[in-house]
């Protein structure tokens, strides 16, 4: 591992922050954890969003409507993490979604690329 | 969803399939999962296996050689399946290495991409 290969402390800390912006609706503690020029995939199978202004785009939306935890531990590979999660969206009580966030890291710690594994198929009652 | 994409019922019985053949040693068994030019990185950032042989080469190296198990709900997304599992490898006793394995299908299901997403990192005692 180079000195300059994040962590698996430093993207454990990422996730963990990731959880709590978006539970929070932090719309901007969440921008600051992405580089410039990262592409969102949420869910996989849909037209992955690139660059700042439509993942912002995205988080506007999405923050602070559900109550999202990591669900087990973050796993670590390489630059990578896959990190299962369950959320618990405000509009539809007693449910929840259960996701894998697969996220990919610069040198520099910021979030290069993020795939958020989820369907209807993985929502149930909570 | 076209009549050709895998179902989410499929690819959780293919994962079922795959950590039952991998602890039982059955490497015909996972064989019979992957698609002939699969690809597999294991662990992420590894050199990919790509193709029957490569990837046959590994499991018999693997299967057998620690019980696997499911940890959660598989999450599936499109013709993808994020899978979080435990992995309790028989050479060291009351030790688990957790893992997300992400798989992609075929339209005829069978398995053509698997990344394992884990480390010296994500072991710890059981």
């Amino acid at each position: 591992m180079s000195a300059s290969t994040p962590t698996a402390e430093h993207m454990r800390e990422v996730l963990s922050r990731y959880v709590d912006c978006l539970t929070r609706g932090d719309c901007d503690g969440i921008m600051a954890l992405y580089a410039d020029d990262a592409t969102v995939e949420d869910p996989v199978g849909s037209e992955p969003r690139r660059g700042r202004a439509a993942i912002a785009d995205l988080y506007r939306n999405a923050a602070g409507k559900l109550r999202l935890e990591l669900d087990g531990r973050v796993r670590v590979a390489d630059r990578c993490a896959a990190a299962p999660m369950l959320g618990y969206p405000h509009g539809m009580a007693g449910m929840v979604v259960e996701i894998v966030d697969v996220m990919t890291f610069s040198d520099d710690g910021l979030i290069t690329s993020m795939r958020a594994y989820w369907s209807p198929d993985t929502m149930r009652p909570a």
